[in-house]
């Protein structure tokens, strides 16, 4: 059970945490945090909020868990703003869809609270954001991950653990370097590959017709393009390097069917197809 | 109203068609022909048809309409097959995704029945293939284009066009060259992205692991890599110039993110990003 729990930065992710963990009587007070005063009455209006705060200083005061959701970009900001109005016991977790980084800033801006300070990162969310877009049954059966490094308190790896599982969440911890390699080959490349391809096409000559004719498996395929440009201009920064190495090996890959398209080597592009046809139907199991 | 449906290739496109002008009563008998007498009797037990025969020749005797719906690599040499045994009257339609090497292959095969040829191809199907994966209201809503050329019967056309109306579908005509150029953008190369991402992704060395951290948008982006494998292949071959065009333009517009990425330019990401969000959401409301 959580007394006060402070949201900094309300949108999906933050808005879903604070519904479902209210509709399991787990917190008492959630308290949100942000630059927009406008999205922080909306939270108190959809009931996701119980009171809320423009000073990040003034938020946390006093707060059992504090969960950091703002982009990558603004983490460090953010945890320097934390810094001197934090309590000794406060716990501090975040959300972000990279963790190198982050544990970076927490290191720098967080000093001696850095031991509280539990990386996390919810493996859920949809192409909608904003607190209108959250939802109580968001991390339902999700992964949840947390990175602790070695100097993190246990027992505020228990807490945030515990909070996630009320969510329905399955909590799994991992080193920083796994996650970042593992996200941006599950995560950050189809992203990557979505914005490509939608950005590709609106530049052609006939764009809206081009669009006209895209089934299914097309808007499948984009939905992801419709994802928030902050929070993945952040994430691309943030864990660039890896997402390099990966954008380079797909770019062979692809060059591979290219190759056998002018090679005209049917046989090549079948064995390619059906490996991945293989491996992609082993999924649907998972 | 089709007094005699012949279906050459019997999977999900033909039965889904078979099974949506049965229920409409637009269609008397419907004759399966294929190579696989298993999956024709499958389709007399699933209801799709009420005859076969493993003959071309004879399935399509006395035929008022047959479609072909085999991977674009076998329709030469069915075309061929159907030569000598079709009559006059009898209208044939196909149902490939990509249009010109089709147009040739009935140009040069099916001799003076060539004026009774309309090319189509209906934008719909799903990443499963196979008689048992046909359904009646596949193509409710969905858009059939017709690619007829100047020698083409405009009777012939508009029979075909019925037929397809009958099954809720939305009938459009354009040209070849339109045709194969527009799908190449909005099915072809999506299909060799997810294709080629699976790939990539299962020769990393902890495979396994990567696949279980596959969250919602993941398995969305990556379904069509569950595609018939030699259906792609021939699209592969028969749409070649236009594909290769489209993947080295798309493969232009990843090196703009990784340059961003390497030249450390969270501007030109955001951009990129914003504007792909602005084209792929306008996309929602059509």
């Amino acid at each position: 059970m959580i007394n006060r729990l402070v949201i900094i930065g309300v949108g999906l992710i933050g808005s879903s945490l604070a519904l479902s963990l209210k509709q399991k009587k787990y917190v008492k007070t959630v308290i949100g945090c942000g630059r927009s005063e406008d999205n922080l009455k909306k939270g108190i209006e959809l009931g996701v909020l119980d009171d809320y705060e423009l000073s990040i200083s003034k938020a946390i005061k006093g707060a059992d868990v504090v969960v950091v959701a703002v982009p990558l970009g603004a983490m460090d900001s953010v945890f320097k703003q934390m810094y001197s109005a934090l309590d000794q016991a406060t716990i501090i977790t975040d959300v972000g869809s990279a963790k190198a980084t982050v544990l970076r800033d927490a290191q720098n801006s967080l000093g001696e609270h850095f031991k509280q300070f539990v990386p996390g990162h919810p493996i859920a969310g949809s192409e909608n954001s904003g607190v209108e877009a959250g939802f109580s049954s968001l991390y339902q059966d999700r992964k949840v991950i947390l990175t602790p490094v070695k100097d993190t308190n246990n027992e505020a790896v228990s807490i945030i653990e515990n909070m996630w599982k009320e969510t329905g969440a399955l909590v799994e911890l991992m080193s920083v370097e796994h996650h970042d390699k593992v996200l941006a080959a599950t995560s950050h490349l189809p992203h990557m590959l979505a914005f490509s391809l939608v950005s590709h096409l609106s530049k052609m000559s006939d764009q809206d017709e081009i669009f006209n004719y895209a089934a299914g498996g097309f808007r499948d395929f984009t939905r992801i393009a419709s994802s928030d440009p902050v929070m993945w201009r952040d994430i691309c920064m943030a864990n660039g390097d890896a997402l390099l190495e990966l954008i380079s090996g797909f770019k062979n890959e692809l060059d591979q069917i290219a190759n056998a398209i002018k090679e005209q080597n049917p046989q090549a592009l079948f064995e390619l197809f059906r490996d991945s046809k293989h491996t992609r139907d082993q999924l649907r199991d998972l």
